[in-house]
């Protein structure tokens, strides 16, 4: 049986290069034997990091003969100036240096402190070590070194069939503090052995991301250092897909999609201090924006958060949150019903109003590690889920001393 | 030496109805032995509690003919239907009676839990008892019953001569959860004996809220109770002001924006887990509502706000909060000082990059209770100033059981 990760001609490693104080692996490389097509989504911070200023080039530049990319943990190489943009630069060229590869031809990330110069020296001499670690089954690893505040090593595979080939998937994800607009320090690599044109490629990834990672953080509310970045190296046989209306395009995004998801979903469960993960779904909106707007809403408000931390389910915060989304309501429509993961449902308001609901029923649902709410609106057929956690304690321990 | 909260002919009051289940104080009541013009600023939810929906009504049927205003504390009265608008209606109806007040001359306010309708049999018996405690130096009960989470009463006064004449001012305020958009639950009542026109009380009300509440808060982002009314009963004796060009409307403006301040900023200082009280300060911006953006993206943000709490001068995370405001930002342009309040000054950040300051320096100004941080863009003339708090364990604790 083969390794459940394998992706045909990609190479993962991990490696600890002393970039964390910790002594944690910090350096992880993936690298395709073959040249890739590349697809990536970026932080829309008007502070990009270094990589990320790098990658938009590369991107722009070498859209379809990439081999891979580098990323290293512990360092955000962000706010770092002219300095941290040559230090970017020469971590690409390490790296190509020691695989033997073109010139232009691997990204990298980082994620870590802000406003801190690359330990270059560390990187000189971790760059060789990390690219003689290469396997094809060393995603485990790769995923390991990328982690910061992370509890647990994020990836996930899967292969579907296209076009009569199997196509193979997988994905590696750092997680992003409590998973909100304003503190996800989110990276994330998808490997497939896909054919297709890279235009094509690229959006089939905003496809994905609109419904994965975008539903765990708001559109410009990002990072310094987020990207999503997918590298299509060609080996599964398939014709190469060049039509968005062919049914092997719509195939694509449903895989792509799927392991998105499940990358971005990992994230919130492994957030900061997180105990509780939480589906937020409204619908009956004026639209789809609107119902994504008034999801978000109640998904990052801190007073909903808590009282999910303290098992209450306190509608009248989940209500206000959706009052000051900015869209258009009616509170005479509103419904709210919670629903746990085994189907049990309880419904705390009808027209805007409390039902005559026990408490200790609505308690039990929100005692519960995994559950759902659902706001319906009543003044039309709009639409969104977003996934979200619950504020603890543990969050504010985390980050009140995280450069300590 | 006089009382020092008195303004001539209003009186105020405070009771204990029954109403909060801690026994503590929970009816307030303030009325003036003579009509008042009224002004008022209501919350911009789309799920407004039912004393807001009743006093909108009766600012825009009767706003020169009101006597005062009837707030409880313990139910919010949000969320409650057609009861909770005829509950509304009940409670300004006992008060006007309990008082011989002619018909639709009371506001009402109420704050607390949201969802259950509020217990009429305690306010039919309270509103009479409330209304027998009524003095001019009634304010510091008045205060004190309209607390929820609050610490402390919050009421300030003072006084300005205007058209030589001694103008008084005072105003009460309860606070607001985190004091945050989304968190806030505020109700403020100031009163005054200018004699002015009702249309330019309302217009320097609503430009002495942009410079205090709305610093604490973002437009749009409050809750479904939020209500600043202004009752002006003319008895000073100037000149009644009617025109907006005048040096007395000038001062008026001046003076109603300075205790504003004071209450807003009270609210702050007093918010839930609060320990530190940090003033945002951004300049440079391409126009005032950029820096205001700015300024709100960073007072808002949990990253930084936990940072407040655990003493650390994380300035990567300001300035990336600073750059997913959703504005232009010229990242090399970027300047950020911190100062405590007895003037030591550290510069962070210069032209996007850390200075060589010291640690222990900056975290010397962070560990003091209150510190300003400004941002300088380098862009314009722009600038905006906005006060806000930390985030601390004792915020989560507050907020995880609120209802229990």
């Amino acid at each position: 049986m083969p390794h459940p990760h394998i992706v045909p001609g990609f190479d993962a490693a991990g490696f600890t290069a002393g970039i964390k104080k910790n002594g944690k692996p910090d350096l992880a490389l993936i690298a395709s034997r073959v040249p890739c097509k590349a697809a990536a989504v970026f932080t829309k911070n008007k502070f990009p990091a270094a990589p990320v200023i790098y990658d938009r080039q590369l991107l722009a530049h070498n859209p379809e003969g990439v081999y891979g990319v580098l990323i290293n943990a512990g360092c955000a190489n962000a706010c770092t100036g002219v300095p941290g943009k040559a230090n970017a630069r020469l971590m690409a060229e390490w790296t190509e240096r020691a695989l033997g590869a073109s010139d232009q031809s691997f990204f990298v990330m980082s994620t870590g402190v802000i406003g801190v110069q690359l330990p270059m020296e560390k990187l000189e001499k971790g760059i060789p070590e990390v690219a003689a670690k290469l396997r094809p089954d060393g995603w485990d690893d790769a995923a390991n070194a990328i982690m910061t505040t992370d509890t647990r090593p994020k990836l996930f595979s899967h292969q579907v069939e296209i076009d009569g080939q199997t196509v193979s998937f997988t994905g590696i994800v750092k997680g992003a503090g409590m998973i909100h607009p304003n503190m996800a320090t989110m990276l994330s690599v998808i490997a497939t052995d896909i054919s297709m044109a890279q235009p094509l490629l690229q959006q089939a990834l905003k496809t994905a991301v609109d419904v994965s990672y975008n539903r765990i953080s708001i559109d410009g509310d990002t990072s310094t250092n987020d990207t999503v970045l997918v590298l299509a190296n060609g080996l599964a046989g398939n014709v190469e897909i060049s039509d968005v209306g062919s049914p092997s395009y719509a195939a694509f995004v449903d895989a792509l999609s799927a392991i998105a998801i499940v990358l971005a979903q990992a994230v919130v469960r492994d957030g900061e201090g997180v105990t509780k993960f939480v589906t937020v779904n409204v619908s009956g909106a004026l639209s789809n924006d609107d119902a994504h707007t008034i999801a978000n809403s109640i998904a990052t408000s801190p007073l909903v958060k808590t009282a999910f931390f303290g098992n209450d389910a306190n509608w009248g915060r989940i209500l206000c949150a959706a009052g000051y989304a900015g869209v258009d309501l009616d509170p005479d429509r509103a419904d709210l019903v919670i629903r746990d993961n085994d189907g049990g449902t309880v419904q705390l308001v009808k027209a805007g109003l409390p039902t005559d609901y026990q408490e200790k029923d609505a308690a039990a649902i929100f005692k519960q590690p995994e559950f759902t709410i659902h706001v319906t609106l009543g003044l039309g057929t709009g639409e969104a889920t977003v996934w979200t956690c619950d504020l603890s304690h543990e969050y504010v321990t985390i980050n009140g001393d995280y450069r300590t």
